[in-house]
Formats: structure tokens, C-alpha cells, sequence
């Protein structure tokens, strides 16, 4: 299968399913389920689903039912930018190209349709189905410490809101970037290989030393994913990204370009992909499609 | 024991456990954690945490441990609280006899607060010490079922919200007020069930019949705590409320006192209450301590 083809079939998968784990819009209280509706199926590129899909089939012969776990961090990463959307936070009109929910919904229903939606990831994780509850147990854990607030995605935004006017200096950098989008591309390889060894015929899940190396990928890519992310936001405009460009630098972000400058900037990124191909040497071609999937974090325009 | 000395024994546990779950003040970044304690360790009577203690005590000789998954009831009850007071909801100063969260900590932190709060209610049924999987899966299936919005707190929160200056009718209260806050309620009652008999030596934990007979009891106390919470919103004075009183009526809220008048919302309170104590007749003197959690419920004056 080309790539393309490939990235078309999964993102079918992971949107089927989501589309099968949120409640329709018909379904009382309606208002609060198109919310829902609206944000996650706004063209999302569902890289982390993708990470997570790939990362158990580095591992795993059959990676069935993988798509249902997978929502579970998409289902986190929407929350996420529905409440960092909202005026008290970074007050963002656009997103995915889209008002944002509460330009459409409300500041009320986009505060509850986030929760609503990080409530049920771990409703999602809980119920899957045809999957031992030990490793349905290991799923919620590892989900709810990468988006808690030590070492996690909300620490990260909180140290990002506190870092605002600050000087920009590389530790105080890193630490946001690991926790604030780090820990949540981290916990998609992670779970992925959790989950694999699930299905019926599977063979067994990741042993330690691949999970070690998987953790090891995904800590780089998820560097390269912020690295990227500061200098798009400043070399693109807004039409390209689909949200409001040039924010970092008026709200005095600390960013990679306001700490290192976009040329070391963007060696830094190319540093962090071949780090993360050299931490999956041992998978060999197993790991083709996690490579691809670095290298488009990495190369992307948008 | 004496039912005071109960209380305080149980709320000291529940606290204690607390305490030990929610990252320290000095633990980065400080200032979420901060919003986190302020929040929930603001004198709340814990009463959904009381709740699933007694529901175990009901059915399991030992019930030890529980109060770590009570936790959990807490911190999601605490999150849906400060999330509820924003500007952009209920917009309330006052909470529990002090300034809200966002008053103290800024309506952006209060947001973040509340998330990390929801995220750490599961992060702390996954790692649930001594519990097996099976048990620890079914608690977390159970309390985001309720915390959700299909049935759950949120689709309660919403159709209050929507229901604000409509025709206050029988059908439309109800179906809020099952939800809003009686689904957190039941769940409290039904997740002690659960957890029974997790602890060594403590037996079985709740067959089927214990377990409709607890949920039926719950829905019952459900919604007579509700319907006392209504009309204490009307008798009562901010002062002894320890928050905003005549809320309601201001926000055109759809309320017991609103479509049923105040002496015949009292009556319904009491007959739920004589409701929840048939529900328990099977379980005779081992649902001593809930009965009393009950009458509590009922009589209260804050």
C-alpha cells in the first residue's frame, strides 16, 4: 500500500470508530453532542491515533480493534484545544481552519463539551471491547498521567500560561514542550504497543526493551512535533495552518525560534527525526510505517 | 461509635487519602496544584466519598482501601464545581463560604484546575493499590458512564443550562436533576458496591440483588438531595449556604420549589427518603451507617 493510501485507510478507521463512541447529535442533550461532533471531526490529521496504530503493528501481527484505543488520544487532544481555545486561556478564533467551539457553541458548552469529551476517552478505554482488563486498566493509567499535570499535557500548558513575558531560556523550554505535547505523542507509541497482543491471534504484546525503544521514539518525535509546530507558526500564515499564525510571538511564548532562532530551530527537528529512526533500528522493516509517520511530523507544512 | 464520630472517622479517612493523591503544593508546577487544593480541601462534607464507604461497609466485613476509590467520586464532584462557577457558567463568587476558584486563581487556571481534577479521578481508580484489574475497570467504566453526558452530570449540567427561563415542567426537572446530580450520587453508592470485598478477608463483594437493591437506594437519596438542595437555595441565607443563595430564581433555574411549590417539594424530599429506607429492608441492620447518611441528606440546612 502507498503511503497516502495507507494514512487514507487509517484515518477511516479511527474516524469510523470515533464516529461509533461519540453519542449522535440526535441523541438528548443533543446541543453538547454536536459540540462534541463539531470539534473532533473538524480535519484532524489524527496523527496521534496514527502513532498509536502503527506503534502495535510494529509489534504485532493483528492489530485489530487498535482503532478504538486510538480515539481515546484523539479524543484527549480535541478536549485540549477546545479549552485552549477559549478566551481565558489563548483565545483563538480559528482552528482546523473553523471558528473555534465556543465562537460557534458558547464559552459555557465549549468548557463542558471538553469535558464531556476528555470524560469519555476514559469511558472509551474502559469499554473496550474483546481486550483483558489488565491491559484496558494499563490504558486509563497511561493515558491519565501523559494529560495530568506532572510531567503531563496540562503541566505543560500551565508552565506555557506562567512562561508567558519570561525570558526564554532552553530549560525552561524543554520542560514545557515534554509535558505540554510531549507526553501525549509519547503515550500514543506507548499505548499502541500496550494494546498490541490484544486480538484474537495477536502473538504477544511489546516486551520492555521494545517498549523502551518505542518510549524513546516517541519522546523524539514528540520534541520534533513542538519544534516544528513554533517555526510554522512563525514562517506561515494563518490560511496555511488553518488557526491564527504569529500568536507565540504576541503573547511572548517561550518557543524554539525565540530561544534558539529558526535556523538552529529547524536542524534541531531534523536531529530529533533521525533520532527517532535510529531508537527503532531494532524493529527493522516492521517499523516502516512509524518512520514515515516521524518524517511527516517532521516535514510537514501545516 | 457515634454517628458524629463516624463522620469525622470516615472524612478523615477520605481526606487523608486525598491528601496522598493530589501532587503536594511544592510539586511543579506549583500553582495548578495550588487551584487543586484550594478547591478540595475547602471543608466539603464529602458526602459522595461517605456514600460508597457505607455501601461497602453494607456488604464487605472489610472495606479497606475504599477510601482511595471514594477519592475519586471527590475530585470528580470537585472538578464539576469549579468548572460549574466560571463566569461563563453559573458565575459564582462564592463557594463553600470562600471566593471561588477563579477568584483566587484566575479563570484560566480554574479551567486547567478542573481538568487536572477530572484527569486525576481516573488516574487514581487505574492505580488503585490491592485491587485487581477486573474491579478497577468496572469503577472507572462506572464513574465516567455517570460523569458523562449521556444520562450522566454533564447532560444534566446542559439541560440546566438550556432549561433556564423554559416552562418549568414535571418531566423536564426530573430528567435534570436524575442526572445533574443524582447519576454522581448513585454511581458514589453503586462504585462502594463494587469495590467490596477488594480488600483480603473481606469476602464476596455485591451479588446482583445487593447491587439493584444499592443503585435503587441511590437513585432515591439521588433525588431528595437534590430536591433539598432546591429549596434551601430559597429558604436559606448566603451565609449559612456558605454560597450565592436565591440563585435560582435569578437564573430562571427549572427547580422543585418552581414547579412543585415549596411545602409539597419538602413532602417529595421526605418520601424519597422513606424510599431509600425500603430500598435497604434486605440488608437489615448493615445499612445502619447509609440509612443515616440519608436522614442527613434530608435534613440538612446547608
Amino acid at each position: 500500500m502507498t503511503l497516502p493510501d495507507y494514512l487514507a485507510y487509517q484515518q477511516k478507521r479511527v474516524d469510523t470508530a470515533l464516529d461509533r463512541w461519540v453519542p449522535a447529535e440526535s441523541q438528548d442533550p443533543s446541543i453538547i453532542h454536536r459540540a462534541m461532533r463539531y470539534s473532533l471531526f473538524a480535519g484532524g490529521k489524527r496523527i496521534r491515533p496514527l502513532l498509536a496504530m502503527a506503534a502495535a503493528e510494529a509489534v504485532a501481527d493483528s492489530t485489530e480493534g487498535i482503532e478504538n484505543a486510538a480515539c481515546a488520544l484523539e479524543l484527549i487532544h480535541t478536549y485540549s484545544l477546545i479549552h485552549d481555545d477559549l478566551p481565558a486561556l489563548d483565545n483563538d478564533d480559528l482552528r482546523r481552519g473553523r471558528p473555534t467551539c465556543h465562537k460557534v457553541f458558547g464559552d459555557a458548552m465549549a468548557i463542558l463539551a471538553g469535558d464531556a469529551l476528555l470524560t469519555l476517552a476514559f469511558e472509551t478505554l474502559a469499554k473496550l471491547p474483546h481486550v483483558d482488563s489488565e491491559r484496558r486498566i494499563r490504558l486509563v493509567a497511561e493515558l491519565a498521567t501523559a494529560a495530568g499535570t506532572v510531567g503531563g499535557m496540562i503541566g505543560g500548558q500551565v508552565n506555557d500560561l506562567e512562561g508567558e513575558g519570561k525570558d526564554p531560556t532552553a530549560p525552561l523550554l524543554e520542560s514545557i514542550h515534554r509535558a505540554k505535547t510531549g507526553a501525549l505523542l509519547r503515550a500514543s507509541v506507548r499505548m499502541g504497543a500496550i494494546y498490541a497482543g490484544a486480538g484474537a491471534g495477536a502473538g504477544g504484546g511489546a516486551n520492555d526493551f521494545q517498549l523502551t525503544a518505542l518510549t524513546c521514539f516517541g519522546e523524539h518525535i514528540g520534541l520534533a512535533f513542538q519544534i516544528v509546530d513554533d517555526v510554522l507558526d512563525v514562517e506561515q500564515p494563518s490560511e496555511a495552518l488553518g488557526k491564527t499564525a504569529g500568536k507565540d510571538a504576541q503573547q511572548k511564548k517561550i518557543t524554539f525560534p525565540a530561544v534558539y532562532g529558526l535556523e538552529q530551530s529547524r536542524a534541531m527537528a531534523e536531529e530529533e527525526r533521525l533520532a527517532a529512526h535510529v531508537a527503532l533500528r531494532p524493529f527493522g522493516s516492521r517499523a516502516e510505517r512509524l518512520l514515515q509517520l516521524a518524517d511527516l511530523v517532521v516535514q510537514r507544512t501545516a
